[in-house]
């Protein structure tokens, strides 16, 4: 078993000041979160969803799972019989488990660039919590936060089994009614060790500790919170989000610019886009979703799209498309003559890349969280809007590499959907049997500022040159 | 007394869909966060402090203080009496008061562009939250959240009370002992009328409902969070902070680039940006602050200007200067040769103008938002920074109208100290006597596009031309 003593780390910026505590100085510290709760009380799909969060928002994430590093020793699961408290060989297998998870934590936390690490397991023994936190804050000088996870409400929990049986991996060869009886009992052996780290008003440490309880719906309790990290990863868990989700997405029908091949803008929709809103309309309708809501951008041709659908609508900035400022309702064509470097710039770096007095993706990744946020807490939500920011969009919940967010294909007149399933959601698309451009400008291979137009065009997308031509189009629909 | 019928405001977004419930819908709408809480629980300093923070990162909030009605039907503050639960001619008046600011705050929530307002005062009745709650959500489809503030811990509950007696407009007037046997009084008064929003794990209404439990060092309890602003506001209210707070600033001592008139850059500092920074380092030593911290931006210039203090520094990108990209280490006049138009539309929107490839003073506003965060939970930190920066910084903390913001004069070899009191904080400097330019450069009167360059350059500081000249400064010191 390793040591923990292969840690000797310092923080750079409390170097040249040996005689100051560096307790002091950790205000802007990586944040290791440590989960703590029974097996079924929501805590690793919270993590999951706190990890994602972060990571889209900027906070470098990582969540170790301690049954991961389990399940590496032995071949196969074989039964509950592996976490009682007695079975002494077991139990020093799942301390084994732990330290390692915790070792590449701490290691984790160690390179630059990395802001948060979630440590996914019960950690239900005080013992266990007093040694991450000795590493962790005592060692190494990190932050912790302890996140406990207390769930009695029995249909959280009967859901939550469900997920496990259908998800673990634990399970994934038993029948179910045996996966089932197991289950019950590694949970009667984990109660059986259970310290819960708060009594009362009394907390275990001195560091941030939060109490969820119920999945969020019956409250959060939190102690000694302080850091900005902690306070925006309070912030995300302190709304209850529903363990089952179901999200739908599209963007907007054709529109007369896109017909002709110009970005932005606020243009109607074409004869073709019409065509498809009523398609969706109906689609949507035939699911019949209880509770269905319409989110829109504010933009002529998502409100449009969205008219016909009989459900509440409303309409928000932040699902506007990307702005490209000084180059609004330029074709690729105009904008390699008027501003050749722009357009190599932002081939080159179009996650990063700014129109000017314009938006980047960043720029939309960022005004896009509170939406999201809400979207997380949300099912049966349509939401129409457009290409750059349902990119961001399907990134965040795909949790897609933010280099490849700029380039997620998102086609028009085809319907999203998004399901929560398990830790993770999953996508499905429809496509409707109506004609329409294709938008997709795949990255060129020369992105020199001084490369030719020939170059710089190559990837774009066939496109009318009028709006007059559009009537041929309509009656050949 | 108004009626409250004056309201019959019905969301935008919710028209054309008159059979829905208005309620399903109100995800993003504006929030009214009511206070509840004893006198001297900390209530109005928290209300400002969400407020200052709310209206800085985007929210527009204002805060509507109840006894400030009660103030305007009064010639003069009395005494204890009027808070008498039995005293009925007075406890009507203060019903008016509190019905009054309700529907100014209502109102308010109706105009275009305004996010959060906060009802400040005891709100101690269920009565009196029910109506705040039949009319702001059930009348005009708003949010609601409330906040209780309760405090037992007696040295926060002195210093409370301090407060009080120095800076309440009712005790502006009265004896210090008469003021505080009053104050005792009042208190008492209050708690025989104080029915709590939450009883065990039962609360009063389906809302957010947050307590803070001594200032926050007792921690926090939240039940019913929904909607981002709410988590906003309770990441923000979950970290405590002290009621005695001093923070000092100061820009690098002067630079090289500062010498010779360029923007941005990473330049060491002059002959006479040194000798500020020993007399910097003399005079904080003199000081004597306990548990000084030092924060410096990771610039060389505000490294080199903070060396020589003896306290615990770390330098955080947060703090660097406004990055203005292409136009990185220009002087004025090469910016009006190279990039004219650039220069007049920053002139003409200098908040939220972006260099091409840099930043405006929103993106700094922005990116600054962790560390004023931080720092609002410090005492006896000094931050050494930038221009640009510590205008922001001070806008926050001075509660300055945005748009002034990048107008703020922060001077070279001057060293701010921002001490809170009572509600608000308060700015002094201390102008060290080290000669150094001017950098400051006053919005031109001509801010066309299509300006002559004398115009454009009208108001640039004196300045030097080149860094050969220097060692004529420097004898001259």
């Amino acid at each position: 078993m390793a040591s923990v003593s292969r840690f000797s780390y310092d923080r750079d910026e409390c170097k040249g000041a040996p005689s100051f505590k560096r307790a002091s100085l950790r205000q802007f510290s990586p944040v290791l979160v440590a989960m703590v709760g029974l097996p079924g009380r929501g805590k690793s799909v919270l993590a999951r969803r706190l990890s994602r969060y972060l990571n889209y928002t900027g906070d470098v994430t990582k969540v170790l799972d301690i049954s991961d590093y389990r399940r590496k020793h032995m071949e196969k699961y074989a039964s509950h019989e592996m976490f009682r408290a007695d079975n002494l060989p077991a139990w020093r297998l799942r301390q084994q488990s732990f330290r390692e998870a915790l070792e590449d934590a701490a290691e984790w936390l160690q390179e630059d660039g990395h802001h948060v690490v979630i440590l996914d397991g019960p950690n239900v023994s005080r013992a266990q919590r007093q040694e991450i936190y000795d590493l962790i804050y005592g060692q190494l000088g990190f932050r912790i936060m302890f996140i406990e996870c207390v769930c009695e409400e029995p249909a959280i929990l009967e859901r939550n089994f469900k997920d496990i049986l259908q998800y673990s991996a634990d399970y994934s060869s038993m029948a179910a009614e045996e996966a089932l009886n197991d289950l019950t009992y590694k949970m009667a052996h984990y109660k059986a060790q259970y310290e819960s780290p708060s009594l009362g008003s009394h907390w275990e440490l001195p560091c941030p500790m939060v109490k969820i309880l119920d999945g969020g719906y019956g409250g959060i309790v939190a102690h000694g919170v302080t850091g900005t990290k902690e306070s925006k990863i309070l912030a995300f868990i302190s709304i209850p989000k529903p363990n089952q989700q179901v999200i739908y997405f599209s963007r907007h029908g054709e529109s007369e610019f896109n017909v002709i091949g110009r970005i932005g803008g606020d243009a109607l929709l074409s004869p073709r886009g019409r065509v498809y809103a009523q398609a969706l309309a109906k689609h949507v309708q035939a699911l019949n979703l209880p509770g269905l809501q319409v989110w829109t951008s504010t933009l002529q041709r998502t409100k449009a799209t969205a008219v016909g659908i009989p459900a509440p609508q409303q309409h928000l900035h932040e699902l506007d498309e990307i702005y490209s400022g000084d180059c609004e309702s330029l074709t690729y064509e105009e904008l390699q003559e008027r501003f050749p470097r722009e357009l190599a710039l932002r081939d080159r770096d179009k996650l990063k890349y700014r129109y000017p007095q314009g938006e980047s993706y960043l720029d939309v990744m960022q005004r896009l969280v509170p939406v999201l946020q809400q979207l997380e807490t949300e099912t049966n939500v349509l939401s129409v809007s457009h290409q750059a920011v349902l990119r961001c969009v399907l990134g965040y919940f795909l949790e897609s590499p933010i280099e490849e967010i700029p380039y997620i294909h998102v086609p028009l007149h085809t319907i999203i959907k998004v399901t929560l399933k398990g830790y993770k959601y999953t996508m499905e698309t429809v496509k409707m049997p109506i004609d329409c451009v294709d938008t997709n400008r795949a990255k060129p291979a020369n992105c020199l500022i001084n490369r030719s137009s020939e170059e710089a065009l190559l990837t774009v997308p066939a496109h009318l040159d009028s709006l007059s031509s559009l009537n041929t189009l309509t009656t050949c629909m």
